[in-house]
């Protein structure tokens, strides 16, 4: 049986309980259960996220999932360009909703739908806010989204066309988080959050899982992920650990994780050490992915980086729309996030390769853009550059 | 050997010519050449159209596509919905520019880097231009794409980051077709045109296998499709034709064409028993993807859909923007042209049922949109919705 355990108490809550935080104040997590991946049986089945029902939590269930799936997942890798170097790019704006926040809108939708719900709520100004409307309007699901007022009419209409209510709230983006887990505690309704909501992660795991089946059972050596409230990043940690404790994989790949130079708490916090970030103020950044100035799961975040002996660092707000050209001459147009994720690896390399990087921090000995070069890396393109324009 | 043959006079051209349209004013189609599609071999490759290398025009070159390529394919085929209807929607906007039109421009721009082009030139305003931009860019082959005057300043914005060279021209979309040909001509370069260039639907043909092989071999008894100037149309036919000629199926589905109401040559030669369109004035319609008054290929969409069986109607323009929140509301966020596909073919499918359609173009005798209707039906999701606001 499925169950949640708090982060800092350990106390054990049955994970069909519209909780969504301990009393103590701990982060729930699901604990974990035996995870039955079979690459063999994966490839027989459609190129979805649910080849990998296997390793999902969903026993006994086949096929509820079936009604709420878009055929989300499955993305492909392919090299950023011809000239022979090891960098992957895997294109996962090729999503239902254009972005990798449906592999994890997919899978809690479904667990919803699984555990009865019939009223959600979620808080985001952006992506996981219309990946959540459309899966749960598809599953049948009424559907409340709280955004802050400063959010543009465009992206409010395309979340009220999937058929959710949307909230306006003024102020912060913590605001608008607050005003959604007050409606939340006071209906008593399910909070289908992408940060509080454990099984999100189980969703975004699969990344991980495709990488290892695309790159041939191969992982790579580095893996880029841009890191706010560790969305990706986590899911791309669980993924790999499960393939670690399987035995598929003898190591973990290491992960370098890019924030936004105007909102980087946990770049600050790996820097200096500590096991947990402190709040920042958001000075800006066309990161807007990114931008969370007090990430509720820093500590797992830097913890999980840590393990993998990999490294968090800041993107050049300065390079974030020329980076952005970079990759559309590549033939990838994406959203300014994702240009951020580059921005922040290519000064990192540089720092490597230049040797400003400290010894224990440095994942490249060689240019990875160099043909030949013997470290292969994974970049994430996590939304559509059009969702920005 | 690949090769060119005129349509009117059959005239050959060697098909690594810069010639793109017979003297005799005749438009060019690729000879057929030995198509060698093995589902056995497909299915162990990578999920892109690339699977079908065997069934395209790259012989001897089974590698100077993979720089090209950026992993465009095998897009996901869902149910409409959990109702159990036996109505199935193709999401082929999971492509890397976003739209289905990334199949054609893909196998094209590979073809001219194949066989040494430097510099080629299109004309579209919409999904085409972006996706030969992106491409062509891509491939590192210098590209100048024609719009008309009137194109949003936000889809020039993308074709330029792209790294193209935009050249607006004034007046109608048949205007800068003709200041396309011009450049092209006096330039003697390439024409990476998406309606005349024979290559762009070995690429859209890819539609067609995909169905196949993803429907587990079993082909839907209707394939509905959006017709302007054929470009998916032609390619579902030609895909679905070798199928047949290889023995792999039994017979040909039968093709749905849907045009919009204010724009609709080809519904009116097919009600009018035509073998060619006139030409029709563009009275204005939300689906500007298949807004073309007068399509140079259209004798061939004639002969396509009358060969198997098939119908051609109309969307009611009224009916378009409520469709797109119908479509929106079980997942999906597409283009107007899309909710056109689905709006056209709601009315067929209300005028088959009441009767009101002629016995012969009945294609439905008992409902669809029911549970267990035996009549599979494939519509695909050509566009995203974001491209549209």
């Amino acid at each position: 049986m499925l169950s949640y355990i708090c982060s800092i108490c350990h106390r054990i809550y049955d994970s069909i309980t519209l909780v969504w935080r301990c009393e103590c104040g701990g982060l729930l997590d699901l604990r974990s259960f035996a995870s039955h991946f079979s690459i063999k049986e994966a490839i027989t089945r459609p190129a979805t996220i649910w080849r990998y029902i296997d390793a999902l939590p969903f026993w006994g269930n086949d096929k509820g999932w079936k009604s709420v799936s878009m055929g989300e997942g499955f993305t492909p890798i392919v090299p950023l360009d011809g000239t022979g170097s090891s960098i992957f790019v895997k294109l996962d704006y090729l999503m239902p909703t254009l972005s990798f926040k449906d592999r994890g809108a997919a899978v809690l939708v479904a667990k919803a739908k699984e555990i009865g719900v019939t009223k959600l709520v979620a808080d985001s100004s952006g992506n996981a806010g219309t990946s959540i409307a459309a899966y749960a309007n598809r599953a049948g699901i009424e559907c409340h989204i709280y955004v802050p007022e400063s959010t543009s009419p465009k992206k409010i209409q395309q979340i009220v066309r999937h058929g959710a209510t949307v909230h306006t709230v003024p102020g912060s983006r913590e605001n608008t988080a607050k005003a959604a887990q007050r409606a939340v505690n006071e209906d008593d309704v399910f909070y289908a959050s992408h940060v509080y909501n454990p099984y999100f992660y189980q969703g975004t795991k699969t990344y991980a899982f495709e990488v290892f089946e695309q790159m041939k059972e191969e992982i790579p050596d580095v893996v880029v992920v841009p890191v706010g409230n560790g969305t990706l990043l986590l899911g791309v940690y669980y993924g790999f650990k499960e393939l670690l404790d399987l035995g598929l994989i003898n190591r973990m790949p290491r992960i370098l994780a890019i924030q936004a130079e105007g909102c980087a708490p946990l770049a600050l916090a790996f820097d200096n050490g500590l096991a947990t970030a402190r709040p920042v103020i958001n000075e800006g950044t066309a990161a807007e992915g990114i931008a969370i100035a007090n990430p509720p799961r820093s500590s797992q975040i830097l913890a999980a980086v840590r393990e993998t002996d990999g490294v968090i660092v800041t993107a050049p707000e300065s390079l974030i729309d020329s980076t952005r050209d970079y990759l559309a001459k590549k033939g990838f147009y994406v959203e300014p996030t994702t240009a951020a994720t580059f921005a922040g690896f290519f000064k990192y390399v540089e720092s490597c390769i230049q040797g400003r990087a400290l010894e224990k921090d440095r994942l490249f000995k060689v240019d990875p853009f160099q043909p030949g070069s013997d470290r292969k890396v994974v970049i994430p393109l996590c939304g559509a550059g059009i969702k920005a324009d």
